[in-house]
């Protein structure tokens, strides 16, 4: 088994490369939108998504080919919501992973498309993947799209997060939020790779539950990342979910009883994986490594 | 052959009630979205490019059953690109079809989410779509997301428009303009109905042709109409290309040459049909009611 460190660089890497290829280069007209697209989806992304992809991918024993360019869709998905959440009708940031947000480098108009275009070409990606079966890309279509979109996906979940703002928001307001917000994205990277690897109903079951299990995570050391760490580290502007008197699970919850919770999911999302008789080791070392992170 | 006009309406209504299945109601939470959504998608549009899938679908035989999907996704993605390009970001207009903008009846965030939602909705319901083989919807996926992409599709012309604003545009910038803006969405639409129809690669290149010549006659007679209308005929601001100083074919031509532009395109575009062993009349039909339209 590959260190976690080694697994995803070299995860990064692939992804890296998938992306260029299914990108349009800067030189290509209008080369203002590609140039837009190419700043907001190099610009140093966790790709944790894809990672997910090709975790769940390695546990199944799918080949690398089959995974890369569903998982760079899935990443391009990722990517077009956080272009069009940073612009000044939404949440209104200058700064991501580090340096200025895609409306502040381009411009709100450029933004807007260059998120529409990556989310067309995540959907060509997959459809043109001719690694798959017809059958097995018109699922993740379908799939990746309501896992993008609405009612449970996550554009519908950035509609809750902007109601919710600046009310007082239930414990189980908060969690339909993320299950939505960040869950639907999550999810949809570990089911597509067993969709890929035709793995068995109860395996898909099993799978479906850990990511939900890990989206929660996520979200949760998001939220305590955003109070704990600081803006230069985090790439993006710290603080600003209370600011914005955003509902956060240290809000609701406190600071340390947060970071319980999150323990606690991080032992559920582990324990899922129990039913499945592979070696799963890389998703309990992905849970581990989302709970103790620090950017 | 039915009445064009019969053929319109009946195919309004097919369209919409596709729609009004594809969507999710507007009691479905979060509310504010789905009913942003359907303000923009139910606001009495031409459903022109839905009519042009049935109208290439009877070409060639096919059901309507086969062809109402796909129909709807175009119009979910025509209709996406409409409240994008209404943003105060873009084109900042208040008045589309008779009434309100999505944004100025909602907000711009909820215009936002509302058009990328739509757009997830447009792929899902293609992939899901079990009239059709897993190979045809891959296929359709595949093409619509390039005609609604880059480099040669929609959200490019878009930005190309953008690009060409306030400049001196020549004859060619403007049709690359319009081929990529309008046209594709148009083109995709004949083809598609092709494709559904297992047309033969002769008959596929003449409804391409077709299709790329109705895609110019709409632009030029669009650009027509925003010279010669009143904004209450329209049911969106009329005058405003020059108003925005937009590269339009009224304003490179002169108006009287464009109308005989628009006539010499109409013929070519029925003269593109000349190759097809088929009864074409409704396209001959369709190319002479978008001549003369008054809207």
């Amino acid at each position: 088994m590959k260190e976690l460190k080694t697994f995803f660089d070299e995860c990064c890497k692939s992804v890296d490369e998938t992306l260029d290829r299914l990108v349009p280069s800067s030189e290509t007209e209008p080369q203002r939108l590609h140039e837009a697209i190419r700043w907001s989806l190099f610009a140093g992304g966790k790709r944790f998504r894809p990672a997910l992809v090709l975790a769940v991918g390695q546990v199944f024993e799918v080949g690398e080919e089959k995974l890369l360019k569903t998982a760079a869709a899935i990443e391009m998905i990722h990517t077009y919501s956080l272009i069009h959440d940073d612009l000044p009708a939404m949440d209104n940031d200058d700064l991501r992973r580090g340096r200025a947000t895609c409306h502040k480098q381009f411009d709100d108009a450029t933004a807007i498309l260059a998120g529409d275009v990556l989310q067309a070409l995540a959907f060509q990606a997959i459809a043109e993947d001719e690694n798959l079966s017809a059958e097995t890309r018109v699922k993740l279509v379908s799939e990746l799209a309501r896992a993008a979109g609405t009612p449970t996906g996550m554009a519908a979940g950035q509609q809750f997060d902007l109601v919710a703002e600046k009310k007082v928001v239930s414990i189980a307001e908060l969690e339909r939020i993320h299950h939505s917000k960040t869950g639907a994205m999550i999810k949809i990277s570990a089911v597509a790779a067993t969709i890929i690897g035709g793995a068995s109903a109860k395996e898909i079951e099993a799978i479906t539950d850990y990511a939900a299990k890990l989206g929660l995570l996520f979200q949760i050391t998001d939220d305590l990342l955003d109070v704990t760490q600081t803006t230069e580290v985090l790439g993006k502007t710290a603080g600003k979910d209370s600011a914005a008197e955003k509902a956060t699970y240290p809000a609701l919850y406190g600071l340390r009883q947060a970071q319980n919770l999150a323990e606690k999911i991080r032992a559920e999302a582990n324990e899922s994986l129990s039913g499945i008789d592979r070696d799963t080791r890389i998703l309990r070392e992905l849970s581990d490594f989302i709970l103790n992170r620090k950017m």
